[in-house]
């Protein structure tokens, strides 16, 4: 993030959302010495609780008294640092939770993410009790927009921070913003982010001198490695300035930037034939509404026998994205689950090849980022500041859990128009050699 | 089918249902010398062929005069015996196309099953013009129910026409009556049929000692493989009463029984607990309606980190089965598109794992059947009639031509509890070596 305004985002909060600049937007409650708590306020929180499914979690007040569960032996604290706080978490804990911990008012003692994953699996056994106002009070929130102008806003709040933040942290090999390709366990981030391109290319079949298509490119990685390991040429659209301003930097000093055109445009103003279509981590964004559009696109610019490939993140079952990571981290998100995202195959007329569901690989790509992250909380805090850093660890270790806990999914998904005969004849070809680059 | 009345299915025509023997019944209508053609019948024929989507094909009438097609050079010609068959195929010409050929009152000169595939691609496209009236008159029309009395009765129909009839001309290897996996091109079908069962056993990661409940067995070949190759213990159910007096006697044969138990029963009513789950070609003949039933029992009999795999003939949109084939071939029967399929995934919070489509492997398949089947022809209607292996020629020409057009799928979908974290890292192991058995 090159303004200088970031450094103080809590100043902004109070201006009309246009002129704020695009990041974390905090409460700014603080806790001078707080009165007791009410007794009513345990029962609150004993109530909170249970609701959750009980989990292994006890309170600590701001006088330091502790509230313990009832069904079970806690193996977490939070500690609640005012009773404003108190009263935010058990009004709307989806979204409060988040705040208030970004905010340092609710602390953890213990592994943040897998306190998350245990709260996650308690609250989805357990909300299947809600009776439906809490369900409403807790979980009702609507979906910002995602028409071609909102859209260019909401993926301006998130990925263009700025590319020095997303370099600390993420891979250096190709700077990949989504899920990688644990082929093994214990390969390097670096390693499984290259096996996930490898892997896409290799789901695409692409051919020397075949063109490509790609929604949504990021930092253009994807596109650079298809350009240079397979000698095809891409169309790459994008609506982030800075991301842009770095892929094109680097296909010019890979010497790939006569078979890479980096686009900044909206997905759905592609235009052309190709003989593949990818979009890698775009269609969680693209929301549900869009998908219609999506199809026709794919429709319009795919070759008769070409292949298209999209990978997002999915559910198991369609629900609203987590109040919090919607409103705070990426608005307008909406993850499908797998019979709302084959729609745009269906809708297009089109034919489902494969589908292949990476969960568990994106709760270990994710745990890489946070241990990186973690590595240089300094400077982010010092680009930053502290609110910022909580944020973003919130969001990373409710990811790790969300994937660990089943709550998310990651789907790849392989289609074809429906006339066409020219089909690979089964997988094995994909599974010849590994995926992961040698050396 | 050892009911001797079966050797003269007309004569049960007018019969009520319950009593007719389950075998074919056919229109009885005959062609004595007939009158000259009029000139309405031929605007008609013309109409037929334009709806249809001008198709290269031709008509030849009763008395040798011939109707081109306007706007096409015919490669096919179909022959109409009488003025009767004319009005019953334009009337409803997908349910009477099957009827008049099976009768010999529709003749082909050329390919039936490129005849059918030429005709399935013409209407797939003409049909987006259809006016509402037309879309009901040659569509419509309500599958049967397939509640458990049904279901019987409706399986029954088909695949109790008797073993000595189906070992004609499906594979020898295990009597296999669903998709081959054809691994390789060039693989026989004895090969392709155990490549399958190969592929579906390692899609399950089968280790020795563990339980497997099967739906729809069929002969219960599948049940032998997994019992055979992997030392899994198996519960498979079938209601068909021949397909399991011959599974009982090959699994004793090959002393595997202490391995399969043989039940005869619904699905519906399988019980216990396994560490897999699996049903081959049995989910087209389920019914929509009874997709949540299904959903309950897979959440009920798997394991927590129990696979389960679905094998379905499919669709890649929601539609209606074909007429012809739903009332004389398949009653009751409904190929799901790949997000209805998904619902039974969805409802019992499952996680979706891995689909993969081997439409053409399908074609493939049936066009083995259907040499074998030519090739065993007198035998055919020495058992049954001329009527009856004209019906099953178009029955599997038909279905041929659907896969090839892409009018029917096959998806094969892999997916576990919600909550199963022990899932396999990818999908490498199943590819390590060839699935056709050597030698």
């Amino acid at each position: 993030m090159s303004d200088s305004t970031a450094r103080d985002p809590i100043a902004y909060e109070n201006q009309p959302e246009k002129q704020r600049p695009h990041v974390l937007t905090l409460p700014t409650e603080e806790s001078p010495a707080d009165r007791e708590p009410y007794s009513y306020e345990r029962w609150l929180l004993g109530k909170l609780l249970r609701m959750a499914g009980s989990p292994p979690v006890r309170f600590e007040l701001w006088n330091g008294e502790l509230v313990e569960p009832e069904e079970a032996t806690a193996e977490f604290t939070l500690r609640l640092t005012d009773h404003k706080a108190l009263l935010t978490l058990v009004t709307n804990p989806n979204l409060a939770f988040g705040d208030l911990y970004s905010a340092g008012r609710l602390q953890v003692d213990g592994d943040l993410s897998e306190l998350m994953e245990v709260l996650y699996r308690h609250v989805h056994k357990a909300q299947r009790q809600w009776p439906k106002w809490l369900e409403a009070l807790w979980r009702n929130h609507s979906p910002r927009s995602t028409g071609m102008s909102e859209a260019r806003e909401n993926i301006h709040h998130h990925y263009d921070l700025g590319n020095d933040f997303y370099r600390l942290w993420l891979d250096d090999a190709e700077m990949q913003y989504t899920c990688a390709y644990f082929e093994s366990p214990d390969i390097t981030l670096e390693q499984a982010q290259l096996a996930k391109l490898e892997h896409v290319c290799r789901k695409l079949r692409l051919k020397p001198g075949m063109t490509v298509a790609e929604a949504g490119c990021g930092w253009g990685g994807l596109a650079r490695y298809m350009a240079r390991e397979y000698g095809v040429k891409v169309h790459a659209y994008n609506i982030s300035k800075e991301q842009l301003a770095y892929a094109r930097e680097e296909a010019r000093r890979q010497k790939l930037d006569h078979l890479i055109e980096y686009i900044e445009d909206d997905y759905r103003n592609i235009d052309g034939q190709y003989d593949a279509f990818v979009s890698i981590g775009m269609l969680e964004h693209v929301g549900k509404e869009n998908f219609p559009a999506m199809s026709q696109l794919i429709r319009r610019v795919l070759k008769p026998n070409g292949l298209a490939l999209l990978h997002s993140i999915g559910r198991n079952r369609p629900m609203l994205m987590n109040a919090w990571i919607e409103k705070r981290i990426f608005p307008g998100a909406y993850p499908p689950s797998i019979s709302e995202f084959v729609t745009i195959c269906e809708e297009g007329e089109f034919s489902v090849l494969d589908v292949e569901n990476l969960r568990l690989h994106y709760a270990q790509t994710l745990t890489h980022w946070m241990d990186r992250f973690q590595g240089h909380r300094e400077q982010v805090t010092d680009i930053y500041d502290e609110h910022f850093a909580r944020a973003w660890e919130m969001y990373l270790a409710g990811s790790i859990a969300a994937f660990r806990a089943g709550s998310l999914q990651l789907f790849q998904v392989v289609f074809t128009h429906g006339q066409n005969n020219e089909l690979p004849q089964s997988r094995r070809d994909i599974y010849e050699t590994s995926a992961v680059p040698e050396g």
